[in-house]
């Protein structure tokens, strides 16, 4: 019969008796098939109540150490499973995060928006609104593209802002445009050739082909991409109204041309990225190439992350309504990424006005901000010495550096001053190393004080 | 000399002034190569002021219409491809939603669980608090696998509740399991074969295959998934704390005989999908897996989003060691999905003792709710009628009918009724019709009060 000293262990009782019993069958002192005694003898062996013996065997049942067979009783469960496996001493965890270079002075690299000009406290203000008045919707589940109420406002803003004709449910709402453009291969396929803008970004290249789809790369000329170059591809990633690196415009002709290619062939799409149109700085936004498609070919996407703040993770993309309704037969067993509460706090940001604010502002601290910097350059640097190439828009120039140095070498020396810069060689989809002698100047996150000793040490290099 | 009549117009001077002769050139009234009139002549023309036109320029040069050539002047651009683009009449936008059944009368089928046990106080109190007292933070970007305080509460709790030691940096948190299945694959890769347990979640394999991974099916005994059945593939996902929608909890041997299986060759992982470990109403919930493993080879995923409410899309996975190391390196570019102003919320929640405080309320909750339904059940169908299949745990059982009927004039009888349920073999992988005459009572959302006049329906089948 077995007998335990529970005092020696910590918990309830029935734990107690559990982890005995466990231990026992584990190091092979009770064998397998062998038959347990039954509740009420064991409890009136060990003292304690036959409901504490019920509720151990029912744990070591829970984890299959025994089994019940009906009207006869409980039996110790075959585990030599258990000694097949060798267990290894666990070593301490030894992960190696992501490292940020803390040590930087000046960073003419960083993209980011200052945090200091979202509108906290009328969003805080709106997501209290939004907690007290709509508890019963935020606890219903979003429909897979996003809310009613934010994509009404998403069309309503977008038929404002860009003359853009959207039906909201064309539009699906994401955490985030990495997770979209994620959803949009599984909606295009994997098997089609993605283009994408070279120089461009490499993180789009990064997510396309993470997600199994293959991407060419297309040069550009003044235009932006050229349109011969499509020819092997399905599908085109352009960011027509502000291209980074190069502050490209694309203008309307080369986006007829554009339209035209998609038109061609059937399975042919543009995605139109337009991550930063609200920041052209002066005169009335440029209309969107979805404004102008009239054939269903342009998906058009856009982002809260940095138009407000890059913690909120809402982005949108606009479907064609054939693509859309795909969409919705393929993937509408994806839920929504987007927590209601923030969908529900956006809509109302975006309905009441406060997001067309926002954009206003921003332009108008924006434009400001790129004014000062455009002086210190002017005033530190002679144009012999560079040039300064600037469109108006966005929140980045580019400085060409009339320097022998190599963009490696400029980059380095800088770097040994811990100041980093990027080049627009660095957005080259190529690996090979060419010299663009141009420099990007992100100026939405610069300390603009800081900026003149930064200059000087960028001219005692050439 | 151009001449318009800009009262004709709407809005500013400058957008009168640009929208007339944008139209001229698209009409062909100025051709291209044709040069513009000089600002100061136009302004003179026009009797308004140079700004004005410079405006209209500007927004004409941005667009493409035309160009300037220094010390010149401003010329039309060609704009031949504009013709080249049949423009087709917009028809009006016809999307088709994915459908909702609006007139069940009684549902078996949803599992979603009760949005009125959401503790809805407590989060809006927490996200007050957070919104006032962590303006900083919430403006600082996420790292990649989440806010440090989130996934060290999480690791906490993993610690106290399921006997998991974790480092917060293996935790992975982003925006529902859905989003993580699929950077799973990214990090995996999709070339390896998944096997998913059948009968299963059909939205595990949707969202594989969808991924570009390919499937396979393990059929399974009473003590889950068969590891014989494994040999072909490498990554096993599987729910061995409670399967859905068989309910087998899997016993310890097999447990090991997994491991072993993962052991045998390198690349193979087992996804332990513990989605509703929560709610075991008896007893200390059963170990995880992932806290038996000791070769790094168990990868524990878990979601918020059943526990807490289907709106908060917020989930998280475990990595082993050498698989987290894995991610930062390939993954770290993909931002966290989730906003930091949830993840803040969620970490007070969790580590001021709310969130074990509802996972008991609702254990009470739910077990009192089976019990009501169990009692309904035994009180209208008796035994020669049909078996109950239940397992302390869960938020659903399974009904075997006694019935003559196939499954699919059950659901079909009942369905002309208004009355959802689904079957056992609904869940099988493979698409054949089999007859299970298991049907499966969800209660986590179930209105008990209309369960008689639903059991009564199904009586009357029989």
């Amino acid at each position: 019969m077995l007998t335990y000293n529970l005092n020696e262990r910590k918990g309830p009782l029935y734990k107690k008796l559990y982890e005995s019993i466990k231990e026992d069958i584990c190091q092979g002192k009770i064998l397998s098939g062998e038959k347990m005694p039954s509740k009420r003898t064991l409890a009136k062996n060990l003292g304690i109540s036959t409901i504490t013996i019920e509720n151990a065997y029912d744990q070591l049942m829970g984890e299959g150490y025994i089994y019940a067979v009906p009207k006869k009783g409980y039996y110790v469960s075959d585990i030599s499973g258990l000694q097949k496996v060798k267990v290894p001493v666990v070593a301490s965890c030894h992960i190696q995060m992501p490292q940020k270079d803390e040590n930087v002075r000046f960073d003419f690299s960083s993209n980011h928006t200052e945090s200091a000009n979202f509108p906290f406290s009328v969003w805080a203000k709106l997501m209290r609104e939004t907690i007290s008045l709509r508890e019963k919707e935020l606890l219903k589940v979003s429909p897979c593209g996003g809310v009613p109420e934010l994509r009404q406002a998403i069309a309503t803003h977008l038929g404002a802002f860009r003359g853009m004709q959207v039906d909201p449910d064309q539009i699906i709402v994401g955490a985030g445009t990495e997770y979209l453009y994620g959803m949009l291969v599984k909606l295009l396929g994997k098997d089609k050739i993605y283009c994408i803008e070279n120089p461009g970004y490499k993180k789009i290249r990064q997510i396309y082909e993470s997600n199994g789809a293959q991407c060419i790369f297309s040069n550009m000329d003044a235009s932006g991409i050229l349109v011969e170059e499509l020819e092997k591809c399905d599908i085109a990633h352009i960011s027509p109204t502000h291209h980074f690196p190069t502050g490209i415009t694309m203008p309307v002709t080369r986006r007829y041309e554009l339209l035209a290619w998609a038109n061609e062939k059937e399975g042919r799409y543009i995605i139109e990225d337009d991550y930063d149109s609200e920041f052209r700085l002066n005169g009335k936004p440029i209309p969107s190439l979805q404004s102008i498609d009239a054939c269903g070919k342009v998906i058009y996407m856009n982002t809260f992350s940095k138009s407000l703040t890059s913690t909120i993770r809402i982005s949108y993309m606009v479907l064609p309504e054939a693509l859309a309704n795909e969409y919705y037969r393929k993937l509408a067993f994806y839920a929504c990424t987007v927590s209601t509460f923030e969908q529900y706090t956006l809509a109302s940001f975006i309905s009441k006005g406060y997001f067309e604010k926002h954009i206003n502002r921003m332009r108008l601290h924006y434009g400001r901000k790129r004014e000062q910097v455009l002086e210190v350059l002017r005033k530190n640097l002679s144009s012999k010495q560079c040039k300064i190439l600037e469109n108006d828009s966005g929140l980045h120039f580019i400085l060409e550096l009339h320097t022998r140095l190599t963009d490696r070498e400029v980059k380095e020396r800088l770097w040994n001053k811990k100041i980093k810069i990027s080049t627009v060689s660095d957005f080259c989809m190529d690996e090979k190393e060419t010299d663009s002698h141009q420099f990007i100047l992100n100026y939405s996150n610069m300390d603009v004080e800081k900026l003149e000793g930064a200059i000087e040490e960028l001219k005692s290099l050439l």
